[in-house]
C-alpha cells in the first residue's frame, strides 16, 4: 500500500496537490493542457472530463474566476481530487464529482459550457490486451470506460455555441480526432505539437482547441519542445512557473 | 509580354525548365513536395496532379526510375512543361498530358498508380472574389477548376490498395482535408509542418502522406523551416542541392 504525499503544484507555492503513486499522480500533459486553455475574466463555467486528482481545475484557478468542475469515475481518485480542492480553500471554485463522464447530463443540462477540457485515456482498449481493466493507471491510460469519441460528444453537448473544447491527446490519433470533432460540429481551431526533445524527430503529444460552431480555419501553432539536452526548456520552465 | 527563360532545376546542373514569370513559375513549396515524395526502386508508375511546367515530375527523374505523369488543364503551361521534359532528354520517363484532371480516367485505369502527388490549388473560389477566372495564375492557386475535395477522390481512385497520396497544401485547411481522405479509403500517414521561418509563430503549410487502405496511425515528423534570421535552412539548401 502506498503512502498519499502532498506536493506543491510545480512552482505555485500557494497550491498544494495530493498524490498517490500507485493510484494516480498528474502527468506533464496535463500542465500543459491547462496552460493552453484560454481561460479569461469573461469565462463562467469549465468542466474538466475526466479529472484524476484535479490538476486541471487547481492550475486553472491561477488564471480565471470561472466555476470548474471535474469530473471523475474512479471514487479512490474523486477522493483525492475533493481533498486537494479541500485543502486549497478552494471549494468556492471548485466542484469535484465522482461520477462516470457518460452521466455528466445528470448533473448539467448541455449547452451552457464556456470551456470543456480533457485529458482522456489515450489508448485503445483491445479485448485481448493483457490489462487489468479495474487497475487505476489502466482506467486512466485505456479506453476502458469510455472512448475518445464518447468524450468529445459529450464535450460538445455540454457547450454553448461559441464554447470552446480543448483537449491534449496522442499525435498518431489527430485524424480521428478530427473526424471525432466534426461529428459533433466542433471546428479544430488552434493546434499545437509537443515534441519530447528539441531533436525529436516526431511529435508524439497534442494540443487542439476545437470551438463549436465556428468559422473553418486551424492555425497550427509553433511546435512545444519539452526537453533540450536533457533539460526542460525555458518554455516549459516558464509554464511551470519555475523561472 | 514576357520573355521565357530557362533556368536550373536549383542546383541541379542536370535539370533545366521553362518558366514564364507571366504565367507560370514553379514555387518551393513543389520542391519541398517532391523532396518528402517516397519513391524508390520500386515505384513503378506515379502521376503528379496539376504539374505545372512540370518541377515535381522533373525533380523526382532524381529519384527514382518509374514512369512520371503529369497532368496540366492550362495548354500553355502544358506546353512549358512539355518542352521542359524535351529539353532535359527526359520523354522517356515522363509524360505530360493537357487535360482537366477530372478527365484523367480517359487515359488511365483505376487503381493503377503506385504514388499520386499534388500542389492543387489552395484557396477556395468565391463567385464573389474579386479575380480573372481565366489567368493563368488565378487558376493555379484558387479552386476555379478544381477543388481539393475533387483532386483527393481523384488521387483515391488512381491509387492501388497500398500506393500512397503526397500532397503539399496551407495548414489552416489540415481538418478539411482529414475529412476527405478519410472519406475516400486515404489514411494520413504522415504529416509535416512547414514554418516560414525559424521563430514563425505558425505553420502556412504541410506536407502529407496518406496511404489508400492503411491501418490507422499518423506520424508527425519534425518541422521543416524555411529561413532562419533571412537566409535558407540548411535543410532547404540540402534539398536544393546547394549544399
Amino acid at each position: 500500500m502506498s503512502t498519499e504525499l502532498i506536493h506543491d503544484l510545480l512552482g505555485y507555492d500557494g497550491i498544494k496537490i495530493i498524490q498517490r503513486p500507485d493510484m494516480f499522480c498528474f502527468s506533464l500533459d496535463s500542465i500543459l493542457l491547462a496552460d493552453f486553455i484560454q481561460a479569461n475574466a469573461k469565462t463562467k463555467k469549465i468542466i474538466d472530463l475526466g479529472t484524476g486528482n484535479g490538476p486541471i481545475p487547481l492550475f486553472l484557478t491561477l488564471k480565471t474566476k470561472a466555476h470548474i468542475y471535474g469530473i471523475e469515475i474512479q471514487p479512490e481518485v474523486y477522493d483525492l481530487a475533493k481533498r486537494s480542492v479541500e485543502l486549497n480553500n478552494l471549494s468556492h471554485q471548485i466542484t469535484i464529482i465522482n461520477d462516470d463522464i457518460k452521466n455528466v447530463f445528470n448533473h448539467f443540462e448541455p449547452n451552457t459550457f464556456d470551456i470543456v477540457c480533457s485529458n482522456p485515456p489515450y489508448f485503445r482498449y483491445l479485448p485481448t490486451s493483457n490489462i487489468n481493466k479495474n487497475d487505476f493507471l489502466t482506467i486512466a491510460r485505456h479506453e476502458v470506460k469510455i472512448t475518445l469519441s464518447e468524450v468529445i460528444e459529450v464535450a460538445s453537448k455540454l457547450l454553448h455555441s461559441g464554447g470552446s473544447f480543448f483537449l491534449v491527446h496522442r499525435s498518431e490519433r489527430l485524424q480521428e480526432i478530427f473526424l471525432e470533432l466534426k461529428k459533433n460540429k466542433l471546428e479544430a481551431k488552434s493546434l499545437r505539437f509537443i515534441y519530447q526533445k528539441t531533436d525529436s524527430t516526431e511529435s508524439d503529444m497534442i494540443l487542439i482547441k476545437a470551438t463549436k460552431g465556428a468559422k473553418l480555419g486551424l492555425k497550427v501553432m509553433k511546435p512545444l519542445y519539452v526537453y533540450h539536452q536533457h533539460e526542460y526548456t525555458e518554455e516549459i520552465l516558464k509554464i511551470f512557473n519555475f523561472k
